[in-house]
């Protein structure tokens, strides 16, 4: 018999980031369930867009009403919407794959692509979750501090060539950056991309964020074949609870990953639906929506400047959300959320992205009205007056 | 450097079951999308269930209309929906985990659950996707065949001892049966449970067809602690194509599950309002929809004895679905599934739920409008009658 185990209380267990919910909560998901349940609460900490017309919402509220989600949809969803998907990225000869979120497709390329000798890296800030999927199945998950002005508070080519190891086997490239906002110019992706050809290595290029970015580049173009670009629908389409994303590479890769698929039923009809609606009518939002991200972050820069002690890291950001440094002030990132959550304000306390800076910074998204912007750049200053050490 | 690997062209392979498409395709998404495509195609071929009015319906517009989808869902889902999930159920003490389908909850309970020693017990016929998923994560998983009407077409307690050994850590019942529509007294669930304990075993009771059975027990209260019972909105709720499930068990065995996640940030939030109006409204709707799938049974049963050389192992079926083995026709169930296409009729040959049975029969899914059953009721004898070897 295995004594190794209890069956009743099973102790396989994965890395996982906890992070401690705020006072008054036994778990996390009480918290984000009381936030998400206060309509008036003004939504900075999730990076979610709040700035669309009703487009994407009658398409699928025409869908439900034609109860097209009585059927299941085909495993790998719709032709159309992936067609449509290649033609955002500008890609031809790639494939897509659709998941339930760009959570999903993460978490398919690590487990279908890595093994346990296998290390990975990822730069700290950064978006912790693809670390901890990578944990599952690599050896180690190697984190880079970035947060210096001296690396353009981004994974450079040479941070990735100190870290690396024979036993590299995937690079991952947040593009732009979540928290900061900090994005790769062409000629760092190149550069990338040759490391990547040189060592046998993927890049996992999460372009999550990029049409906000001012200037956006694929490394899928400097280093097919080995580039896995991983797509979402939560951001510049405003769709985060309707879970959809997708991972864009060359065909034996998707392969790869179609084997490894959990979603054998597909994704979610109704948010396929409205992901072609997002797509068809991109044009006609698209560049009202990043005029607005980009006056709103200027807004939030001018306020900045004003407080002592408190700056903006990168700036302009090419994401639709910002950190602000406020480890000058004695504040503590967390008891500042906490403050402006009594203020209907809702913000990310810094430990959410990163182990090594959480206790520097709170990170801000601006993807909302500039009426709510308007508050917020009210408000802060007084919250850092009140807290401040 | 490592030689067993070519970055450009990923070998980690997982078993996977192939179904090859019908003659015209090229791979198995297409022809389900021409299938989802066909507007008039009578839906019997993936147990879905197309006899609801609009009260989902409009519970999902209206969280659309409100926007609610702009925001992440709380991670683990509203707590509201996990009460109304275990009231469903009649629990009080477990916890449940809502997913994206039941596929998804079925999966991490073998990525949480299972080690490479393991091996685990399956049902031949029975949900393969799920023999699948244990298989990346166990040592093995044994099919047994249970197309007999000495075992009454399931897998019995007295198989399950035959066919485990010392390194067995899971069994699988599927309750009732997809495709056969078996399901399991009380008398066995208790024997179940018993085996399990006596074995430290976990019992995996797939519960997706509940609510269509006569009657219906649940082995979570015979042996809590190492039970999962698997929960899907796809059926009786007819949400399908909205990919919503969870899994219920006891606290330590969710939380293990938890750790494994993969939708890190939450189920289609549409979909969980869509699932509480469902859950709420149950009582109003229930009865009728399941008069309708027995007199629509009744009607196939009462065609199917007027056809020479074919037959219903199981009569009446405790789900929404039933197989129709034609086997001494000489008819191929793909020829006959393919046939009734063109008729615009969608059934599921054997082979997409057994390997070794799968030649024998077709399975048909009959909660749909009464009319359709008998649109059916008179293609299917000319169907046999032309193909008739
Ligand atoms: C870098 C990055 N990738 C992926 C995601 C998740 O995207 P999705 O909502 O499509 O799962 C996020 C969400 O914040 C993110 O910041
Ligand atoms: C036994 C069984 N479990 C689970 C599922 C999948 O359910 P869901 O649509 O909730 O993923 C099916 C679908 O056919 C099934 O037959």
């Amino acid at each position: 018999m295995r004594t190794d185990f209890d069956i009743k209380n099973p102790k396989k267990k994965f890395k996982k980031t906890e992070r401690v919910p705020p006072k008054g909560y036994d778990n996390a998901n009480d918290f984000f369930e009381d936030m998400y349940m206060d309509e008036n609460m003004i939504w900075m900490g999730q990076n979610t867009n709040h700035l669309h017309d009703d487009t994407i919402a009658n398409a699928m509220i025409d869908a439900i009403r034609m109860k097209t989600y009585c059927r299941y949809p085909a495993p790998e969803g719709f032709s159309e919407l992936k067609k449509l998907v290649l033609k955002d990225l500008g890609f031809e000869d790639e494939e897509v794959l659709l998941t339930s979120g760009a959570t999903e497709s993460l978490y398919l390329c690590m487990q279908a692509l890595l093994t346990p000798e296998d290390n990975v890296i990822l730069s700290d800030p950064g978006y912790f979750i693809i670390g901890d999927f990578a944990n599952r199945f690599a050896n180690e998950v190697r984190y880079v501090p970035i947060y210096d002005e001296k690396y353009g508070y981004k994974l450079t080519p040479d941070l990735l060539r100190e870290n690396m190891d024979e036993n590299t086997r995937m690079a991952i490239l947040i593009d732009p950056l979540n928290p900061l906002g900090s994005s790769y110019t062409e000629d760092e992706l190149k550069e990338f991309a040759e490391i990547a050809k040189e060592n046998d290595i993927y890049l996992l290029h999460d372009v999550t964020y990029k049409d906000f970015a001012r200037e956006h580049f694929l490394v899928e173009n400097y280093a097919p074949g080995q580039t896995l670009t991983i797509y979402s629908f939560s951001k510049i389409f405003g769709m985060a609870g309707l879970r959809i994303g997708g991972v864009v590479s060359s065909k034996p890769i998707i392969d790869a990953i179609k084997n490894a698929v959990v979603n054998d039923l597909g994704v979610n009809i109704i948010s396929q639906y409205g992901a072609i609606a997002g797509l068809k009518s991109k044009d006609v939002w698209f560049e009202d929506m990043r005029q607005t991200c980009f006056e709103n972050q200027r807004l939030i820069k001018e306020m900045v400047d004003t407080v002592d002690g408190i700056f903006l890291p990168v700036y302009p950001s090419d994401a639709n959300m910002m950190v602000i440094d406020i480890y000058d002030t004695g504040i503590n990132p967390k008891d500042l959320s906490n403050y402006l959550i009594q203020k209907g304000l809702f913000t990310r306390e810094g430990e959410y992205t990163s182990d090594e800076f959480g206790e520097r910074y709170l990170r801000v998204s601006f993807s909302i009205p500039t009426e709510e912007i308007k508050i917020f750049c009210e408000e802060f200053p007084k919250a850092i007056e009140a807290l401040r050490k």
